[in-house]
């Protein structure tokens, strides 16, 4: 029987599934159970929001997947398998196919094959939907209600090289505040930064083994999607704690550190997408932190301490209160 | 923090997980893992396309749940929990609640709770991204590839409403095929028809407790979401075998079984949005079969034989061979 959608998800997205696992073309994939817990998340990607319509279809791919493995690493899990959706407004195969290169490439590094999935014809605007499963123990997972009164907080790789690649795209606003005009000095080589700081927003790399690795060292944790300020606000209210964060102490790119204070600590702290781990973790387990993120060459750095007093403080390297920047993060409905 | 997003999990989708699940508000939700393997399935539905603008949302969401339930079914699965992926045009709380109201409702019959989603602006048109989790054991599980040469060919309840309901609301055309004009005779009560025929539409029942009963017992299974002739080509595909339909022995509500001959037979072996099972079983299990069904209430009728030959004939009541309707089901792509 001719039949478009089975022809695309044969065309595409049937590479054959893993031993042991019922994969693309029965009402359900069945994947074998381990032992632990399932985690579970869903993430879903809309085009003109989440991506632009001229985005390398390859890295679309990589990212779509990239968000979700994020949410496993931040759970400490294993990836297991995931399912896709895709609204598509038009049959190209050429995207479709960029977009399946990107999405098994990643798929194949962190062995999490595609099981399933459903496509259809959408309206306007690319729809990606992904479900991913990934398999911890529960007592192990690496929750938000965590963090404990003067653990240290910590994050990996930079933060900031997302929200700036973002304002530049976007002709100098972003999705985190501050209108264009004046953002960026006249004399910046918008074209040299764009350069340096692209990849982490088309290309995250999620923090999967660094997840794992915190198992029974991090007290709570989460991927920084929606920027460092509103989501450790998360860990806060669900851990019924405080935070002092040193500004300064935010890694960044050297790119991201050559911008004016101002906008670098607001890339730095309010920027989103960028899929880096934020966690806490006893004092006393400082190097138990630090071996484990050297033994997988993944930088960590101390921005701060969890306190008993609630709210969310920022500082500057004197120790002196500044005002939080505007820190929304990126709301999808605002 | 203010934020939109967060509010609206809040407001309309935030009942708290079952015991030993963690479920929306950390980076993943966590299932216990149950024996057997787990059983997932994914399914978009956009407006438009597989609803109406229109559409009442308490329908709407006991729908968004049914067919996916539907293919646990057909797996013969327990369902085991959900994720929800909504992309919203626009926040209308009215509509919201309704949604969840039928949503809810149906999850709680099946014991089957939302565990995690994810909620973004769309653009044009709402899309409705669900993943659906059950448990089965690998070896009892409903597959499309088990049909057997002599194998009795059953479905469960009736087929054909909601395709002449989808006709009516249509305007006198459907996805199926058939233009308008002259589809209904002049003279049918297309009010009464459409009172008949609507809720099968958009209520429709998965048959989750029959799918179960069927392990064991049932060869093949699928759900029919594509129309019959359709669906039962992908067992007759996977299985590597044909069959023998009679086209009047498929069960018909009385509303559809006064249509002409050719409406009636379109509608009962081409349409689609059904959710009732299709399933083979060896002649020797017809008693089983039917204790089964008469168990749960459910009604499943016999309607031809699996054969060694391939290719799909159609029959009428004395053997004579049939043209097989236009059955390209709902491509989402035609």
């Amino acid at each position: 029987m001719a039949d478009g959608e089975f022809d695309l998800i044969r065309r595409h997205f049937s590479r054959p599934a893993p031993s042991g696992v019922l994969g693309v073309g029965d009402d359900c994939a069945l994947l074998p159970m381990r032992p632990g817990a399932m985690a579970i998340s869903t993430d879903l990607l809309v085009e003109g929001r989440h991506f632009f319509s001229d985005v390398d279809p390859v890295a679309l791919g990589h990212k779509s997947l990239a968000v979700n493995l994020s949410d496993l690493a931040a759970m400490g899990a294993e990836p297991a398998g995931f399912v896709l959706g895709l609204a598509l407004p038009r049959i190209d195969h050429d995207f479709l196919a960029g977009f399946a290169k990107g999405l098994y490439a990643l798929a194949d590094r962190h062995a999490c094959p595609l099981i399933g999935g459903d496509t259809t014809r959408g309206q306007d605007g690319l729809v990606i939907s992904i479900t991913i499963f990934g398999t911890v123990a529960p007592a192990q997972a690496l929750r938000r209600d965590g963090a404990r009164p003067d653990d240290d907080i910590w994050v990996s790789g930079c933060l900031g090289d997302a929200d700036i690649a973002l304002r530049l795209l976007l002709g100098g606003t972003s999705a985190t505040g501050l209108p264009g005009p004046g953002l960026f000095a006249p004399d910046v080589d918008r074209a040299a930064l764009l350069a340096a700081t692209r990849r982490a927003l088309e290309w995250p790399e999620p923090r999967v083994a660094l997840g794992q690795a915190l198992r029974g060292v991090a007290c709570a944790a989460l991927d920084i999607s929606d920027g460092l300020l509103q989501d450790l606000g998360h860990v806060l209210t669900a851990s019924g704690v405080g935070a002092r964060v040193e500004a300064d102490a935010v890694p960044v790119s050297p790119a991201v550190a050559a911008l004016p204070a101002a906008l670098r600590r607001l890339a730095a702290l309010s920027g989103g997408d960028v899929y880096e781990l934020c966690f806490t973790a006893a004092p006393g387990d400082r190097a138990q932190v630090l071996a484990a993120a050297a033994a997988l060459g993944v930088p960590v750095t101390r921005i701060g301490q969890i306190t008993a007093a609630p709210g969310l403080r920022l500082v500057d390297a004197s120790g002196a209160p500044l005002d939080l920047p505007p820190h929304g993060g990126y709301d999808h409905f605002a």
